[in-house]
């Protein structure tokens, strides 16, 4: 299940943030293992879900965005030390869900890209997103598909 | 994208390890962090693989498997302290791949799934994989579907 | 600077858990990372803790109990796939603080040691050890010194 | 046990590298869990130990530089989102061991040290320091003190 080839281009999304590898995300291969690469995912959907939905909005409403699905393809192995830009950008928005859509880059080349839904939720369930947050979503959507 | 229904029965799968979740692999929500969940599906596959695989037949050969491509559903929060069964069967398996499908139960309940595509590769990339292993693998196919 | 005799020794100590190793606690050089192995400390802290500060005495009394300090000698390279046991007892105990021993063992050796110093706070700070959770703490001192 | 004051300042360290928190650090009381803090140690560790053994020297002599001993201070409750300082330098260079000295800034404050003990090794044990590596490690040394 190849990613469409738009979404190997930095260019295809708004937002991004650098974050350098550890020795602690390397494995016994010497490349950087497959589960620390969630961590520089979570990185990049934090920073999308704080510009969408500030911290103080959500201590005020108690809305919670929890993960119902990630879907990961690895590209090609990244490496320590050095740096990995995480590219975030917004894909589909539904009534109560949406998707982060992500990829990593190390030295240019892209090494992976994840999907994830994520629902909106209070006390009692999923909720429909809030017009605000909704708006911030689509500001934030991917280029160039 | 939902999974299969005979994906969330603990009698679906042919291996399985107890995992005891840690302090370490909660976040500030108070649940288990979705990334550190990745770590339970990695036994589950280092198990099944270690099966197929056995340590001594990778070094005399060079063949590694490499994850391709990984889809986690989030199914239900798992709690700390307890346990965790990792459960894991072999999916479709292709000339140089396979699939490992794998689910964690927690207290009974089925708290998430996960499939996993892996390469069969050597120094030259991808292999075709051989007669022992492929054998090995349609032993611990997933049952019941 | 090394630990003392006893400390090395299963009988001294009257709390155990057993911690399975996971892929991810290794790094390069194939033998679990030092910083992974803090995690396993933690088990053994967290257990401790559990049994002389019950969590719903913490969430009524609003107490918590605060890492000051931590010493950790590394005796041994532990390994995977295989068990830890993290054994676990308490040393000085002090008006607001007190020290918590504890110790790895894989396959029958002490791989390592580890002191931990902890604060007793509430939200004004520091506050005295309460009488219970004292006697609690008494009752799981080291033997044998 | 309180590291000296010399210790708390920046100026001391002769190397520093900047790690951004991760989501991950933390832990369920919303501060960076104290075993995640070791990754930081870590990459100080990392850094300095480049600087005085050059990969392409230890994969040519067969040295490994074993962690014997870590003692860690937590001095302050460290935030994410935001980067860490990790500033490192020598301590006691001895026949075959030597002692980095670590501490963490945020936001300008100290908010823990670390000591640790390493001995360089090659396939028969304990070794002598070679001399490039012993003058370059002198070159390192903490200031001030």
């Amino acid at each position: 299940m190849k990613p469409d080839a738009f979404r190997l281009e930095r260019a295809s999304y708004p937002l991004s943030v650098i974050v350098p590898t550890r020795f602690r995300d390397l494995d016994t291969l010497g490349h950087l293992n497959n589960v620390a690469l969630g961590s520089f995912y979570e990185e990049g959907r934090a920073g999308l879900n704080r510009a969408a939905f500030p911290l103080e909005m959500r201590h005020e409403s108690g809305l919670r965005m929890l993960i119902a699905d990630v879907h990961i393809a690895y590209l090609a192995e990244a490496h320590y030390p050095g740096d990995i830009e995480v590219a975030a950008g917004v894909g589909h928005i539904g009534r109560s869900s949406y998707t982060i859509a992500l990829a990593l880059f190390q030295n240019g080349a892209c090494v992976g890209t994840c999907e994830t839904v994520l629902v909106v939720t209070d006390q009692t369930g999923a909720v429909e997103i809030p017009p605000v947050q909704r708006a911030a979503l689509e500001g934030l959507k991917l280029k160039g598909r």
